[in-house]
This record gives C-alpha cells, structure tokens and sequence, in this order.
C-alpha cells in the first residue's frame, strides 16, 4: 500500500477545509435558527430546516475522508490524533445542526401560534451560545488550548441561563396556563440552546484532547457532580 | 513498528469484551434509573448517580485502547472499520449512561415531592428503551444487520410514547397546575428516555455500517421529514 508524507499532508488540509467548511455551515445554521425565533420569522425557520440537508451530506462526505485517510496512509501519533478528533468533531456539528432544525420547528410553531413574551433575552443566549461554537472551531483551526478552555468555562453560563427559563416560564404557567404550549416551546428552544453549548464544549475538549492528549472530559463532570441535583 | 495480526485480532477480542462490558455496565445503569422512575425509590436512583463515575472511566479506557490499536496495528478494511465503529458507540454508551443519571435525578425529585399520577405506563416506555439498547449490542456482537434494523424501527415507537407524555402533561397542568413542576419533571424523564433509545438506534445505525459499509443514518432522517413539524 502507497503511503507518501506529502500526500498525508495534503489530505490533511483537504480535511481540515472540509470539516471548517461543515463548521461554518453549521454556525449559519445556528445564527439563523436562533434569529427565526427572536423574531418569530418562520421564512427563515423553514430555510435552515431545508438546509439541513447539505449539512448532513456534509458529515457523511468527512467521515468517509476520515476513513480514507486512515485506511491508506495509516497515520500515527499527531496526525492519528487529528483525526481522531475530527471523526468525533464531524459527529457533534452534524448533532448541532439537528438542533439548530429543532429550534427553527419551535420557531415556526411560535410564529403561527399566539404571542408570548417572556422576561428574558434569548438573543443574548443565543449570541453565547454562537460565540462558544465559534470560539471552538476557532481553537481547532489554531490548536489553540487557552481558547478551548474559555469555551468549556463559557458552558456554565448557558446552562445558567437554561435555569433561569425554566424558573421564569415555570412562574408564567403558575400565574396564567393559557399560553402553556407556547411556553413549552420556548422552553424546548432554550433547551436546545443549552445543547447546542454543551456540543460547542465536546468539540473544545476534542481540541483540548488532540493538543495535549489528555482526555479531560470527565474530570469537569467530576467537579460539576456538586451542582447536579438542581433542577434543569 | 511491530504489526503482528494475531496480536491485532487478540485485542480486538480485547477491545470487544470491553464495549460489551460498559454497555452491560449501561444497559443496568438504564434500567435502575427507570426502575427508581416508576416506583419512586430515591435509594435506587442514588446509586445509579454513583455509578456513573464507572462507566465514565471505562469510556475512556475502550477509547483509549482504540487508539492504542490504531497506531500500533494500523488496521484496514473491516479492522478498521470495526474500531471507528467501536469508538462512535463508545461515545453513545457514554451519553447514555449520562441519560441515566438524568432520569435518576429527576427521580429523586419526585420521590421527595408531591405524588403525581399520570394515566401512562411509563414502565412499559422504559421496556422498549431497554430492548432496544440491548437489542443494538446484540446486533454488534453478532454483526445481526437485520436485528438493527428493528431497533431503528422500534424508535418510532418510543417516540410516539414521548408524544403521548408531552399531551397527557399538557392536559393535567390544563385541568390543574398545582403539581407542575412534578409533572415537568416527568415530562423531562420521559424526553430523557426517548433520548436513550435515540442513541441505541445510533448504535445499530453504527453496526450497520460497520457491516454494510452503508451510511444509513442521513436517509433514515430524510424519510421522516414528512413527520417533522409535529410537536415532541
């Protein structure tokens, strides 16, 4: 079997475009996604749930690079790892972009169904939300680990922000339960936000683990484990 | 570097004996938490909080192995295809048993707070989810494409069950909003094990494709858009 370094190489950059590339789609798709239901544009929840599509023929197309690159040129050590972490990186955009299409559903059903309005700023959210993600790709492309960690603290904030909904539209139906189903949509949307960081987290820890090859992951679980019977 | 083929197919076997264990370790993880679920027994939904330290650990061991396999024996064809197949239901196995521990949390909470009743068998829910996972280990240690098929079929089902929930809660806060956030947190449990066999049909989708060499998944997803605006 072939195996030439400057071949390697190139498939390399190749990858590591195509999977920027899925990055950028992805990160579209969630700026969209949380626009339509800012502003309850259901033309806009409907673009990203058509779009979804390419994103996941995207996935399909890098992990089958992957398998390619590994079965040909039988990389090792650092360039074993990238791929490694790419393989798993590819998974959680392709999941994040199911998110995204999950919210533009809440979108759409918030833009036909009756007007709630909560005390809360989900643009803000949304933005951290977008800035985590960003922040992780960004921290693949420059192996850049003080970044990656900014990004696993930042998750904290969101899943904050998660529980304060949940307590907000918890009040809401308490005080008047006919907007219930709408209420419960917000709060679904909120939810998938709250994935959407925990996600942007994996691929920062992925970027973590490729650079320092330590497996950090749990080790943060550990340390959260104090705060795990507040309610979500 | 040595590459012996008889030392790759021994740890291989290696490898396999350990996924196997950490999907025993969570299939029991699953079943505890539903079990405390439905009878409401906190002592039980403890220990499968505990025990998540374990399975976390043994994630990391089976990936760590993966990757050991793959630089030392640089594997192709179907070797390869096995371990990345390895790796991607490690994960899974992973987030299950997180899935686990959620439903086991929100069974703390109401085995301390207001009994709620709802007119739904949430242990017959819990049985499907558990034959599913089951089902998608079975179909990887016996490479059984058409018993993963099944467990792709079957997530209709507990999809539906999850519907069901959603509108049974919906009319009880309706009719009486005094045990609200009881019955959020039974609708949480119940979203939390529709995620469970989420992930078990991941799992078969893997074995598929690592039988097949097929990638399934994107069209499966394709045939359901028909059903994707109505609500979860």
């Amino acid at each position: 079997m072939a195996r030439h370094p400057q071949h390697l190489e190139r498939e390399i950059t190749n990858l590591k475009e195509k999977i920027l590339s899925l990055g950028a789609s992805v990160e579209a798709s969630v700026q969209r996604a949380a626009r339509s239901l800012t502003q309850r544009d259901s033309v806009l929840a409907l673009k990203v749930i058509d779009s979804d599509f390419e994103i996941d023929q995207m996935e399909v197309v890098v992990e089958e690079e992957c398998l390619k690159i590994l079965a040909l040129h039988q990389p090792v050590a650092n360039d074993l790892r990238l791929i490694i972490a790419i393989l798993k990186i590819n998974n959680d955009l392709e999941r994040i972009g199911d998110l995204a299409v999950n919210i533009a559903e809440r979108a759409v059903y918030l833009s036909t169904h009756d007007k709630v309005d909560l005390p809360f700023d989900f643009q803000d959210m949304a933005e951290k939300t977008q800035i985590m993600l960003k922040g992780s790709l960004d921290a693949l492309v420059n192996r850049d680990v003080k970044l990656a960690r900014e990004v696993c603290l930042a998750d904290d904030e969101v899943d904050l922000m998660n529980r304060e909904v949940f307590t907000l539209i918890e009040d809401e139906i308490k005080k008047d339960p006919t907007h219930m189903n709408s209420l419960i949509q917000l709060l679904s949307a909120s939810r998938y936000l709250e994935r959407v960081a925990d996600h942007a987290t994996n691929i920062a820890e992925d970027v973590i683990y490729m650079v320092e090859g330590e497996i950090i992951r749990h080790f943060n679980k550990i340390s959260e484990r104090t705060s795990k019977f507040s309610k979500r």
